[in-house]
C-alpha cells in the first residue's frame, strides 16, 4: 500500500479523474423492489462524489416494456458537469449481475476506480413465519450480487494496484433486528465479507493520481509543489494495483419523497409492503418517539449525511482505514 | 422469560430430560464433506450434554450404498446411559433439511429442547479466484440450513414457550480471514441471525421443566425440594414457549485424529482439501509458530473445551444469556 | 494452560476445594456506598459459589463505631455448609486494599483461587457539571481498587499457575450511557484491563485440582474414575500458575429489596442519590416501560441469574475461556 | 443537530473559520514524557487541519529553565499562512490542566470550535510488577487530563451549540495488549468516555459556518448559491451549541524520526524507555514481522495517514457520525 500522499488536506478528498461505478442510486420508479430511503442515500452519495470530481457510472434496473427509466439521478449528476452514465441491470438477477461489472467498464473508458455498493431490498416477516422466497431473495441482492461485483472488481483492480470497494452495511449488522432475520444475516454477512476483501485485498492497493487540473488560483492550490512531485515520481507511472474495501453503515435514515412520489402499495401494513422500515415507522407515533429519543443526535439521519462520509471513504484521504466499518448513525450504536 | 430457577448451582447445570438435536457430531466417514475437526468439537459437544443428562439426537450423512455410517459417537453416548437416536440427513441438500426437524421430533417423543448447529463446511481459494459452486456450497450448508433448522425449531418451541438454540459461530463471525470469503460470509450472517432469533424469541422462553425423575441417589438430588416446588407451582402446568438464541465461537482447534484415520485425500495441498484449515497449517511450521504464540492461553483450543460452555449454554445456567456470542478462543481476539 | 479435565460435565462445574474471594457481596448497611442492586448481585453471586463448593471470603465495609456489621451473606452461606469468612476493607480506600489480599490469604489458609471483583460505585450528572471528586470516587472504586485488587491475586496466582479472576463490568463497557462518564469511562477501563491480564496471565493457567473428597454418594461421583486418572498423574504433583480473567456484564438488573430496608435517602431525586439507577428508573413509569420493552427477554434481569454464569466462570468448565466479556444481559446489546 | 449543510461534497471538509486547539503536536524535546511517534501524529494532524484552513492552538510543554522551547510545529503551522499560537501547561499536572482551555480561550479571540486530544503517555512493565506511579501517571495524562478538557470544552461549546471534540483512542481500545495494562485501561476508558459525551452533547451540535471566502473562480466554487443560502438563513446567527465527540485509533505507527534527534535513553532497553513502542519493536526483527506480516495494509502506518481522518472528523462532513471510534489502522482489527 502506498503512503498517504504528501499533498495538502484539502486536495486528499478530491476525486477528480476517478470513475465510480454506483448500485442503488438511480430511485428507480420500480419502488416495489428497492426501498426507497435507500435509493435517496445512493442517489446523495452520487451526487456527492460527483461533486467531489469523480465520474459516475449509476445501475438502473430494467424497466418494464413501455415505460421510461428514472434518470432524475443521472439528469442531477451529469447538471454539475461531470461524465455520468448508466448501464441496465435487476440486481436480483445473479446471473446479470455477473455480466455488470464489464457492461460498466465498457461504458467508463475501461477504468472503474471506485465500487460503491448501496442497493439492498428487505422483506419483514416474524421468523417462524418467514418465507423461503424472501430468504432467497434477501441474500442474492444484498449478499450474493455484491459478493459477485466486489469479486469482478478485484479482478480489475488487483492487477492494476488500485482502488476502493465501499460496501453499504446497516446497524443490524451488529444488532439483530426484530422480523427481518434473512436482511440482519445478509448486512452481517456483508461486514465480515469487508473484512474478508481488506485482509486480502489491502495490501495492493495504491491511491490513484491526483488532481491534474489544480491551478495556483484555487483555494487548495497550495500543495501544487508536493503535486507535481507526486506526478513527477517515477513510480507514478507503473502500474498499480487495489483495494481498501469499507463499509457505510446507515442509520435511520428520514425517507423525504414527496407523498406525491409514493407508490399506492406505500400505505399498506402488510409484511410484504415494499416500504419495510421508515413508512411503517413514521406511521407509528409511539415507535417514531422511541426511536428518535434513542438517538443521540436528536434528529433522524438524512441521505445527505451520507455524503461526506462516502467521499472521504473513496478518497486518498482514508488511504489507511481498511476493512473498516464506519458507523455513520448519529451515536446511536454508543447509546 | 421465567426467572432462574431458584435451585442450587450446581442443579443449574442438569440438563435431565432434555432432548437435544445435534448436527456436526457424528464424525461421518464421509470426511470430504465435513471438516475432521469441526466433527470432534460437535462429538465432545454431544458427549458433555449427555453427560449432562440429556437425551440425544444425531444428524448423520448418508452413507453411499454398501459402505456403513460411523456410528462412534452414537455408541459412545449410549454407553454413558442416556438415549441416543439418529436421523439422516444430508445438510447440503435445502430440501431435505426442512424435513430433518420433523425425523428428529418422530425418534425423540416429539420433543426436542435444545437445537445445537455444529455442522459447517469450509472452501479455500483466493477471493479473487472464489469459485461460485464453493460460494453456494458455503453458503447453503452454514447459512440456510441453519436458517431452516432454527425456524424448524422455533416453530416448534415457540408455542411450548421453552427451549434452547445454540449456534456454532466462529472467530470469522468478528475477523476476516484470508482466503475463506465465503465462510466469512456466513458465519458473519450466523451470528447476526442468532441475535435474530433472540431479539423475537427471547421474551417467550421458560425453562423447560426439570428433572422430575431425579431422585434422592442421582447427582443433583440435593435440589430436590426446590423442584418439587417449581413442579408443583400453577405456572408449571402451563404451555410454555421458547428461546435463547447463543453462539460459541471455537478458535483455533487442534485436530488430534490418528494419522490412520485421515483420509487419502488429507495430504493434498490443493484448494479443494476438505481439511482446509488444522492440516495445512499443522503443516506449516512457521504459520503454527505464529498462531500460537498470538493465543494468550498458550496453547490451541481442543475440543473438549467445549464441554463446559455447550452445558452452560443449553442448561438453565445461562436462562438470561441471550443473543450472546461466547468467545471459547483462548483469549485469541483480546490479544 | 492445561487442558480442560477429562471429567464428565456436571464435575467440570464444581468449585469444591476452590477458596473465592469477592468484594461487594455482603448487602453492607452503608447503603450510600455501594448500590443496593450490585450488593444483591455480589451475595447471589456468593451464595451460587458455595452451593457449588467453593470456600467463600467476603470484604465488608468497616462500620461506625457502635452500629454491627451486616452479616446477612455471611451468615446464609454458612448455612449451607461451606467454609464463610469476612475481612474488612474499605475499597474507596486506595492504601487500605493494598492489604486486602493478604488479609484474605490469612483467613482462607493462604490460598485463593478465585478473585470476584463485584463492588462498585456510581456517581450521576450532567458531563457539564459533572464534580470532580465524583470522578476521583468512581475512578478510585471502579478501578483502581479493582487493579490493585487483580495485582495482588496475579502475584499470589502466577507462580502457582492455577486461578481465575472475575471482574464485573458493565453494559458501559460497551455504551456510553447518559450524565455517568465516570462510570462508563471505569466500566470501559475494566474490560480492557480484563483483557489485559489475560493476554499476559492465561498462558500460566493450569486447573487447580479437583474433588479430591469427592465419594461416590456425593453428587458428582458418576466421574471418579477419570478424577483418580487425574490425581494419580505425574504432572499434578507440579507447582502451577495462573489465570483466566473474565468479565460479566451486569444489564438492567431489578433490585427487589424491600422497602422497608431501603435507606431513607433512597426516595430522593438529587443527583448525588447512592441508587443512581434503579430508585430512580423504577419510579419513572415511562423510562421504565421504554427499557423493558427494549430487553429481548421481556423482564428485567435478577442478581439470581448471575448464579450460573459466574460458576461457569469460577469453574474448569471454561477453562479456554479467556479475557471474555460474558454478556449477562438478557439480549439487550443485540437488540 | 443541524442537517447535513447543502454545500458541495469538497466545501464539507473545509475548516475555515475554525479554532482548533489540539495536544501533543508540538514535537516537545522533552522527550521522556511523551512518545516521539505520538508527537508527529499530533504534528501531522495540526498541520493537516491548518492546510484544511483551520486556526490552530497547540499545547506546549513547558521547557527547563535556560532551554528553548521546540517551536517546530508552530512554525510549520504558520508557514502555511493560517493563524497559530501556543499556549504552555504540562499535561500530568491535573491542577494546570484545569486552567489550560481558557488560556486556549485567550489566545484564540474566546472561540474554539474543535478539541483534538492527541497528546498520551506509555509504561510499560509486567501486570505484576507494574509500579503503582507509572499507573497513576498513565490514568492522570491518558485520561483525566483528557476528561478535564473534554469538560472544558463541553462547557464553552454546548451552550453556543456547536464544536468538535476528538479523542486518539488506541488499538488497545479493543485489545489488550502486553505488559501495559494502564495504557489498555486508559485507552478503555477513553473510548466510553467519548461514547458518553456523545450522547449527551451531539443533539446540541450544529456545525459551524461555512467557507466565506469560496469564490466563483476556485474549483469548489460550484457550491457558492448553496452557500449564500446557508449564509443568510436566519438560523445561521443564532447561537449554536455543541458537540460530536470522535476517537481515532491510531494502529501501529512507523516512527521517522531521524537518529540524532533521538534522545540518548532511547537505545535502552529498560522498561521505563520513553520509547516503549516503536523504539524496542523495531530494534526487534522477529516482532517487528510479525507485526508486519498481520497488517491487511501491508506496510505501517505514517502520521500523515492521520490527515485524511482528522479533518473528515474535524469539519461538516462527519455531521452524522457522533461517538465513533474510526479504526485508522491498516486493516489490523479485521484481520
Amino acid at each position: 500500500m502506498d503512503p498517504t500522499p504528501s499533498i495538502s488536506a484539502p486536495s486528499l478528498f478530491s476525486l477528480a479523474g476517478q470513475n465510480v461505478l454506483i448500485t442503488g442510486a438511480t430511485r428507480g420508479t420500480n419502488y416495489s423492489f428497492i426501498p426507497i430511503w435507500l435509493c435517496c442515500i445512493g442517489a446523495a452519495c452520487a451526487l456527492a462524489l460527483a461533486e467531489a470530481g469523480a465520474s459516475v457510472c449509476l445501475v438502473q434496473r430494467n424497466t418494464p416494456e413501455g415505460s421510461q427509466p428514472n434518470h432524475e439521478s443521472l439528469n442531477t449528476i451529469r447538471a454539475t458537469g461531470v461524465k455520468a452514465e448508466v448501464v441496465y441491470c435487476d440486481l436480483d438477477n445473479t446471473e446479470a449481475v455477473k455480466g455488470l461489472f464489464q457492461k460498466a467498464l465498457d461504458v467508463m473508458n475501461g477504468q472503474i476506480h471506485v465500487l460503491v455498493n448501496c442497493a439492498g431490498i428487505q422483506r419483514r416477516s416474524p421468523s417462524v413465519d418467514f418465507p423461503e422466497s424472501d430468504w432467497d431473495d434477501v441474500l442474492n441482492v444484498n449478499l450474493k450480487s455484491v459478493w459477485l461485483l466486489c469479486q469482478a472488481a478485484g479482478r480489475h483492480m488487483v492487477p492494476l494496484r488500485r482502488g476502493k470497494i465501499i460496501n453499504f452495511c446497516s446497524l443490524l449488522t451488529f444488532q439483530g433486528g426484530l422480523t427481518v432475520p434473512a436482511y440482519a444475516s445478509a448486512k452481517g454477512a456483508l461486514g465480515q465479507l469487508t473484512k474478508a476483501l481488506s485482509n486480502e485485498w489491502s495490501q495492493h492497493n495504491v491511491q490513484p493520481p491526483h488532481l491534474p487540473w489544480v491551478t495556483p488560483s484555487s483555494p487548495f492550490s497550495r500543495s501544487v509543489p508536493e503535486l507535481a512531485r507526486v506526478y513527477l515520481s517515477p513510480s507514478s507511472s507503473l502500474a498499480r494495483t487495489h483495494a481498501c474495501t469499507l463499509a457505510l453503515l446507515p442509520s435511520h435514515v428520514h425517507s423525504r419523497v414527496p407523498a406525491n412520489q409514493l407508490p399506492p402499495s406505500s400505505s399498506s401494513s402488510s409484511s410484504s409492503s415494499p416500504f419495510p422500515r421508515n413508512e411503517r415507522l413514521l406511521a407509528d407515533p409511539v415507535r417514531l418517539r422511541q426511536i428518535s429519543e434513542r438517538i443521540p443526535a436528536g434528529r433522524w439521519g438524512d441521505p445527505k449525511d451520507f455524503a461526506g462520509p462516502v467521499v472521504f471513504l473513496a478518497s486518498s484521504a482514508s488511504q489507511y482505514v481498511c476493512g473498516e466499518l464506519l458507523l455513520v448513525d448519529g451515536g446511536w450504536m454508543g447509546r
